[in-house]
């Protein structure tokens, strides 16, 4: 049915499928694993892939409407980036970036981010993925107010639903119920508000009222922890992984200006949101009308072909460190190894030339608001709560009929949509009784039918699975 | 004076060396930046490579005796991790590795990885470098006792002069005074025991003494803070960028022994130790007589071509966990995007046939002995405190002679012997009063002779300076 046309791949090496199950059930811990099935064989092999569609071992061939994992933007296969990576590779694979040593890629990139995010955000610290450019935001943020006399000032407010990353601190301030497991978590300094999210089609309040509760609530925060104790606040634009969740009108802009009246730094997180997804290379300022302090990049930075992050530092923040920084010892003891590792930054800078020679954002801007129609339209069916998204990020929600949510039954119910999907040769992304979906940018409007006919037809599957009896 | 034949450039879209300068200067932060020359132009910036050596952008050319930061094991300019790279970024750049999706290069590499590590270590959780392994190692720790009902049971034992990465968590675990600025560093359930660097040709006291106050200071702090509150251990069996400190003969066994004893789990950093450093893949079990419950593996792991990382987890670990995970909610919420990436992981599984298939391993236990005598020989000097090392990673330790040990001259003195250094060709990393060395593994006996000619010829131009009074 589906044709995997770009892909030309030696077979030669390849393993044989169950053998490579049964290695990958033995050997690997995955990330967000079942640990109830750990050691068990039963992995999905992706091991080829070409424009918006991925192949299973097994010769299976899916079209990818999660984008890899929100970042597989500009679509597999593309030869560009493999020739950048391993050109970049050949000529000088990597030296450390410390102190004030550095290479070509990086200072392009750092230029280019420059020139891309709004404001007077001008300087660029890199690091290796989303998670560990919100450490080191936060930890500029502790860093800003320390070195200006103010150590007490490092609490950080973040909000319910956000994910912001999976180490200690970035898995702290992510407020996703599901991801609360036997980890531990840092309580004592970082508060989450209220989940912003507002879908006019199901909320029984006004937007603006919902927006006064919110700012109300933030208000009460900040009184209750005292300002004089808070670093920043730390926000997607949209919340992404949490469930594509938009804050209503007006919210991101009226939370900075709380966050100016209380001198709290804000971090906007737009791993998800930038490079394009909302049609924009940052949406901040440009959608929601925020100039933000920092703000952090990773995900569709390199199209997902590479491990890189990056947080965008404004111009006041970076010349504010530099002047506190102590004269006996004014080092900027934050980064990795691999921060601005050149083949990952010869390959953002490769992606961003292909973004702006073919127009992607341009292109998300016209079939985005096509891709949301066309979803909104199963709203009809009997199973779907809610549709709900902007341009190429949305979702589906699933409900039995009886109580809304993220029930047993109705994440059953999901589970049995996904499985359908992946049946039809779709693949969308399962988080509770949601059915997520952020194709590669470069989607076509043909592409975005099929998307439609076949999660349509996995709704009514289901539909009739729910009324045979047999979920949950 | 030294050649880069191995490259050939392609020198068409090289940009103006000055012009570059500039932009590093208006735009990057970099890791431990110098603060107070924030935004002045002095960069140093790395544009070509091969073999040993690398090349400015303008033209000068350097024998690397830092191995990129510890990481460049098989040298520039390698074709082969080149093709990899691109290889695998045109079949397959890039899918999620969540729950139970995986790709074969990552699930090849695991296996791999068991393969080589040691005891019942057979299970791997990728990660992007080694602050991100030591945070998943620190994080599977807390989830193996919460999960057995003993969520108290989180504290963690780490050491003075510790390095174990660039996060919140990881920057608090390390204890490497020059990195703590006014970054906020977690204090609660975070210990440092003393330093256990031993180095008998300036210690006092005899090896066993030392041993003996090391193991009875730990058994002081285990019963203090309480062995039920303690989660783990963690240490680099020669700790690294602290300034390669070796503990006493015996140390990293008996501590293994001590945290058996009262059921803390031990985790070793062989971020640095690890693939071929010390003459082997790991070091720990071969050289130290350990086995851990988990290793953290990053850097050598793909010769630094590629960020990633890596925990290695024993079989005891890991069984406990999914034994332990409530049937209700099994999931192991920890991990991130870009664990697993294919095309580091592909990059990662060339490195190791290659370090096989030229034993890496066997020519570093035979030119590492040579390159610790050759360098041992500087002791005679002046101004060289001590030397100290093992195998290919090594350390000067300068002094002018009055008080020992990092003060203000004997940084100074030894910044001008890494100056002098870098004017004849070589490049050695500076830390405190230390001139660091660490030389990709493939270095031959004529190289390891001209770092030591260069070395001591700038020992001796900057004793030159101390008698003249130009220092400090």
């Amino acid at each position: 049915m589906v044709n995997l046309a770009e892909t030309v791949v030696d077979h030669s090496n390849r393993r044989d499928h169950q053998s490579l199950i049964a290695a990958d059930a033995r050997h690997v811990l995955h990330p967000w694993a079942d640990l109830s099935a750990l050691g068990q064989a039963g992995s999905l092999v992706i091991s080829e892939a070409g424009g918006v569609r991925v192949k299973d071992a097994d010769g299976r061939s899916y079209l990818d409407a999660i984008g890899g994992m929100w970042c597989m933007t500009l679509g597999y296969g593309r030869e560009e980036l493999a020739e950048a990576m391993a050109e970049q590779a050949r000529q000088m694979a990597y030296y450390t970036p410390f102190g004030d040593i550095t290479s070509e890629p990086a200072t392009r990139l750092a230029e280019m981010l420059a020139e891309l995010a709004p404001g007077d955000i001008n300087r660029v610290h890199f690091t290796t993925g989303g998670s560990t450019a919100v450490e080191s935001a936060i930890r500029t943020a502790h860093y800003f107010f320390a070195a200006q006399g103010r150590p007490e000032k490092f609490h950080v407010l973040s909000r319910i639903n956000a994910y912001h990353g999976g180490t200690y601190l970035t898995q702290s301030l992510s407020g996703k119920a599901a991801d609360r497991t036997h980890f531990h978590y840092e309580a004592d300094f970082v508060h989450h508000l209220s989940s912003p999210g507002y879908d006019p089609d199901i909320s029984e309040i006004s937007a603006e009222e919902r927006l006064r509760q919110l700012l109300d609530e933030m208000e009460a925060e900040i009184a209750r922890i005292g300002a004089e104790n808070i670093a920043c606040f730390i926000a997607e634009p949209i919340l992404a992984s949490g469930g594509v969740l938009t804050p209503p009108e007006g919210y991101q802009k009226a939370t900075l200006d709380l966050c100016r009246k209380h001198d709290i730094l804000y971090i906007s997180d737009e791993v998800v949101t930038g490079f394009g997804r909302l049609g924009h290379f940052f949406a901040s300022e440009v959608r929601f009308g925020l100039a933000p302090d920092m703000i952090i990049t990773a995900k569709g930075l390199t199209s997902g072909y590479q491990p890189l992050g990056a947080v965008l530092i404004s111009d006041r923040i970076s010349d504010a460190i530099s002047a506190a920084a102590p004269k006996d010892k004014p080092v900027f003891s934050n980064g990795f190894t691999y921060s601005g590792h050149p083949v990952a930054c010869a390959t953002a800078i490769a992606n961003i030339e292909i973004m702006q020679r073919e127009d992607i954002c341009g292109h998300v801007r016209e079939v985005g608001p096509y891709f949301i129609d066309r979803l909104r339209a199963l709203t009809d069916k009997s199973i779907v709560y809610t549709v709900r998204g902007d341009h190429l990020m949305a979702c589906v929600e699933c409900w039995t009929g009886e109580e809304a949510g993220p029930t047993a039954r109705n994440m059953a119910l999901a589970q049995r949509v996904d499985q359908y999907c992946q049946e039809a040769g779709l693949l969308v992304r399962p988080y509770e009784n949601l059915c997520i979906l952020s194709p590669p940018l470069v989607i076509t409007r043909e592409d975005i039918d099929r998307i439609v006919a076949i999660l349509g037809a996995a709704l009514d599957r289901a539909t009739q699975d729910l009324r045979a009896g047999t979920i949950g």
